[in-house]
C-alpha cells in the first residue's frame, strides 16, 4: 500500500488569499496574451514534462501503485494533450467568430448592426485533481491544459493521494511557464481540502472542475452553485458504463468478448472511470461461465488506503444483495489487495433493484447479467443513470437502433464493438455525460471541446477595427475561421441580403 | 393600468404531471424528427401567428400597456426568430458535426478509434415568461423557438402579466404543430406560480430558462441547482447596462448624445433589460444640463401594478441616497404612472457607493454620472457586476482599447456608438452576460447561437454507418457542415495522419 505523504502541510488562508489575487492578475494579462504565445507556453509545458520523466513517474509509482508502463503512457498522453491544445490554438476554430456586417434590409423589422462574436476566457479556475489519474487529470492534466490554454489562470488543488508528485509536477509547470514569459501567478497548487473548499468559493475564481466521487463532488458542485455569484462547475462524479452484448454478437465471438471484457474491467485495477461495471449478455450463451473461467488479473493494492476500504465497502453491500450471487472471488482477508471479483444476476432482478445494485464500484469488480429478451435492454436502457459510456457488442445484422438511441440519451459516449477503457484524445471525444457522470452533460473534460468549457461569448457591435479583438477584424491576420453573416462551408442563407 | 386576468386558474398538480408526462414522450418523438420537419414546424407556427396577429395584439394591449406599433414589431421580431430557428436547422453547423476517422499512429500513444460526435437535444424544458416581452421573451418567444429547434418538448410557464395572451398564443402554438404533424403534447402552456416551481423540480424536466428579476430568477436557479439532478438553468436576471461617453465624444456629439440617450433609457418606459441605466459623461461638458432639457417621452402606466410599485420602490431607494440629487422629475401622486426621471452623481460618489445606486430601476429612470478623468472610468469598469450590455460613445482617435477590455470581461455584448436597447437576432449576437446579468454567461438568449442551450454533445465510437446518426455518416446526406480530423475550412493540422 502507497504511503501517504505527510510532509506537504495544508495551504494557509494567507498564503491562499495571496495566490488567489496573483491568479486573478496573471489570469486578465494570460488573456491579453496572444494566442500563438499561449501555445508555445503549453509545448514548454509538455517538453518540460517529458525531460522531467525519469524524476516524476518513480515520486508517482511510490505514492498510487500504479505500474511503470501505465505511468509513462499517461505522461504521453498528458504531453500529448498540452500539444494538442496548442495546436487548437494556432488552428482557431475554438474560438467560433462570428461576423454579421450591418445589414439595413435584415428581415427583422429593424437594420441589424455590424456584430462580431467571439469566445473569451471565464478567468481564473479552480481545478480538482484525480487521484486515479495523477498525470492526465491531475497537476498538469486535461483541464489545466484547456484552461490554461482558453486563456485563465489555474489554481490547482492536488490530491491528497499523490501530493509529492503534484508539488514536483507543479514545480515542473510552473518553470516551464516562467521561461515561456507567461505571468508570474498563472499556475500554482493548493493543499488541503479546506484550503480547496475555500479557493470555491472565492469571488475571484470564474469556474471549478473536479474529477472524483459523486458525493464529493456534488459537495463542490454546491458551493459552486450557492455562492453570491454561482459559476460553471465542471465534476467528473460516477458512471457505471453498461456494455450490452447481443445475442449474434455472443453467439460468433463468445471468447473475445470474454477475454475484452475480464481484461477492460480489471485494467488498472478497475480504477477507471470508464470501467465497464455492468455487463448485459443473452441467458444461455455459457458467457457468465467463460468469463468466470478467464485468467484474471493479480491481486493489486488500490490507489490508497481510502480507495481501497471504499472498494471494499461498496463491493460487500452489492454482494450480499438478495439479487446478486458471487460468480467468481478469491477469500482473502480485508487487508490484502482485493483480487477481481464478478458478481451475476439476471435483467429482471436488475431493473426491480436497480438502484441498489446499478452501481459504481470502483476497483476490480463488474456485475454480469443475464436477460431474456430484447425489451429487457431496452428497459434497463430506459430507467438507468446518466453514464459516461454504454457500449454495445453487437453485429452489423442486430436491430438495435432503438438501443442506441436510448443509450444516446443517457450517456456521453455510445461505443461499438470495443471496450470503455482508454479515451482517445481527440477532435470529436466526448467524455462526459448527463447526472451523475457529471454535473454538466453539455461539457467534455477529453478532447479538443474541453477547451469551450472556460470560455464565453462576447459580442462586440458597430466597432472600429483597430479596436476589435484579432480575430474578429475584416483582415483576419490571424487566418482563423471565421463565420460571415451566417455562413459556413458548403452553407447558404437565403436571409441574408449581404452578397 | 392593465387589469389583471382572474379568468385562468392555476395548473393543478394532476394536470401538470400529465402535461410533463406526455411532454417527455413527445420530447423524445420530436428528438428524433428530421430536423427539415423541425424547421417546417417553426414556419408553421411563425405564419400562424402572423395570421393571428389582428387577435393577439388587442389582447396583449390590454394586459401590458404597451403601444400597438411596439407591439407589432416584437410580434415581427417573434416570428422571424421561428424562421430563423428553421433556416438554422437547415443549415446544420448548429450540431458541430465532428468526424476523427481511426488512426493507428496517433500520436497519443495509443491508436485513435473512429470517433463522430454531435450535439443533441437534452429533453423537456421549462421556460419561464417574461412581462415586458409579451410575444418574443413569452410563449412563442426566443427559448421557445431555441428548444422547439434544438428538438426539445416545451413547457411555458405563463408570466402573469399577461395570462390571455398567453392562453391564445399558446393555442396559436400547439394549433400549428398539431397541423404540422408535431407529436401531441410537445408543446403547453401552464399557470401560477407554484405549478412553476414544479415543473422545475419534477425529474423529467432537463433545462429551464427565465427572463426577469434577480430576485425571482435566483430563486429558480437555485430550485434547478439543488435537484437531485441538477439541470442548467439559463436565467436572465438584472443588467444596468452602463454608458461611457469620452470627452471628445461629448464635445464633438453633444446634441446626438443626450437625444440618443433620452430616448434610449425611456423607450417602452424604460422597461428593457438593456436600457442604458448609467450614463457617465465628462464633467463640464455640459451634458447633464443638455439631457435635463431634452423633451422626455410622456409618462405612461408600467407592464402591471407590480412592476410600477416595485419600480417607485426602487426609485426611491436611489433617489434619496446621500450621493445622489435629482436632476429632473416631476412631481407626481404615486398612483399616477411614473414619468421619466434623471438623477445625477459623480463617478467618485459613484464608486464609494456602487452597491448601493449602480443597480437596476426597471422603468424609466436613469443615473448621469460625472467623471473627472479616464482612470475613474476604468475603476468603475473593474468594480462592477456582470452585465448584458456596456456602451461606449467616443471618437476614433480615443484611446478606450484598456475600457473595451475591462468592459468585455463584465459584458455580454459590447457596443460602440450606439444604445443597447434594441437587440437583433442574428448569428453574431450575444445576449447574456456575467452574474446577476444571467445565471449563465457560457450562453445566449438571443440569435442563433441560443439553440446551444438545449443540447448536449454525444460521441458515437466505432459505429457502422447505418447505427449513425445522419449528419454523422460519411456520405452526408443533408450535406451539413462535417469538421473532419480536425479540419475547419483554411486550417491545417499537423498532428492528422490521415491525409
Amino acid at each position: 500500500m502507497a504511503t501517504q505523504s505527510t510532509t506537504i502541510s495544508p495551504t494557509t488562508t494567507e498564503k491562499l488569499n495571496s495566490i488567489i489575487s496573483t491568479a486573478a492578475t496573471a489570469s486578465e494579462l494570460w488573456a491579453a496574451t496572444p494566442a500563438a504565445e499561449r501555445a508555445a507556453a503549453l509545448i514548454s509545458i509538455a517538453s518540460a514534462l517529458d525531460a522531467a520523466a525519469s524524476e516524476l513517474i518513480p515520486v508517482a509509482r511510490e505514492e498510487t501503485n500504479l505500474a511503470e508502463g501505465r505511468l509513462k503512457g499517461e505522461l504521453q498522453r498528458t504531453t500529448f494533450q498540452l500539444r494538442l491544445f496548442a495546436e487548437t490554438l494556432n488552428e482557431g476554430s475554438y474560438l467560433d467568430a462570428r461576423i454579421d456586417h450591418a445589414d439595413q434590409q435584415w428581415p427583422m423589422g429593424a437594420p441589424r448592426p455590424d456584430l462580431r462574436r467571439q469566445l473569451e476566457p471565464l478567468g481564473p479556475v479552480l481545478v480538482f485533481s484525480a487521484s486515479n489519474f495523477p498525470f492526465a487529470f491531475s497537476v498538469a492534466g486535461g483541464d489545466t491544459a484547456s484552461a490554461l490554454a482558453a486563456g485563465c489562470a489555474v489554481i490547482l488543488k492536488a490530491h491528497s493521494g499523490h501530493p509529492k508528485l503534484s508539488e514536483a509536477t507543479g514545480d515542473v509547470v510552473r518553470t516551464a511557464l516562467a521561461k515561456a514569459g507567461a505571468p508570474e501567478g498563472l499556475f500554482s497548487v493548493i493543499f488541503g481540502t479546506q484550503a480547496g473548499m475555500d479557493a470555491l468559493a472565492d469571488p475571484l475564481i470564474k469556474a471549478g472542475s473536479f474529477t472524483g466521487s459523486i458525493s464529493g463532488g456534488r459537495a463542490l458542485f454546491d458551493i459552486a452553485s450557492s455562492r453570491p455569484e454561482p459559476i460553471p462547475f465542471y465534476g467528473e462524479l460516477g458512471s457505471v458504463n453498461p456494455v450490452f452484448v447481443t445475442r449474434a454478437a455472443a453467439e460468433i465471438r463468445k471468447e473475445e468478448i470474454a477475454a475484452g471484457f475480464t481484461a477492460s474491467f480489471t485494467l488498472s485495477a478497475g480504477q477507471f472511470c470508464t470501467k465497464p461495471g455492468v455487463l448485459f449478455v443473452p441467458a444461455g450463451s455459457g458467457l457468465p461461465e467463460l468469463i468466470a473461467a478467464q485468467d484474471l488479473a493479480e491481486a493489486t493494492p488500490l490507489l490508497n488506503p481510502r480507495i481501497q476500504s471504499g472498494y471494499i465497502e461498496a463491493l460487500q453491500t452489492v454482494s450480499n444483495h438478495d439479487s446478486v450471487q458471487v460468480l467468481r472471488s478469491e477469500k482473502r482477508s480485508l487487508e490484502d489487495p482485493p483480487a477481481p471479483t464478478i458478481l451475476m444476476t439476471t435483467a429482471k432482478k436488475l431493473i426491480k433493484d436497480h438502484e441498489e445494485i446499478f452501481t459504481e464500484c470502483f476497483g476490480p469488480a463488474a456485475l454480469v447479467v443475464t436477460f431474456e429478451n430484447d425489451s429487457e435492454l431496452l428497459e434497463v436502457a430506459s430507467i438507468i443513470e446518466g453514464q459516461l459510456t454504454a457500449t454495445i457488442h453487437g453485429e452489423n445484422s442486430d436491430d438495435v437502433a432503438e438501443l442506441v438511441r436510448l443509450l444516446a440519451k443517457k450517456a456521453g459516449r455510445v461505443i461499438w464493438n470495443a471496450w470503455p477503457t482508454g479515451v482517445s484524445v481527440t477532435y470529436a471525444q466526448q467524455h462526459g455525460g448527463p447526472y451523475p457522470a457529471t454535473t454538466s452533460s453539455t461539457s467534455t473534460a477529453v478532447g479538443t471541446a474541453a477547451i469551450n468549457r472556460f470560455l464565453r461569448p462576447v459580442a462586440y457591435q458597430g466597432f472600429p477595427q483597430h479596436l476589435l479583438p484579432i480575430a474578429l477584424q475584416d483582415s483576419n491576420p490571424l487566418c482563423v475561421p471565421q463565420q460571415v453573416n451566417g455562413k459556413s462551408a458548403g452553407a447558404s442563407h437565403p436571409m441574408d441580403h449581404n452578397k
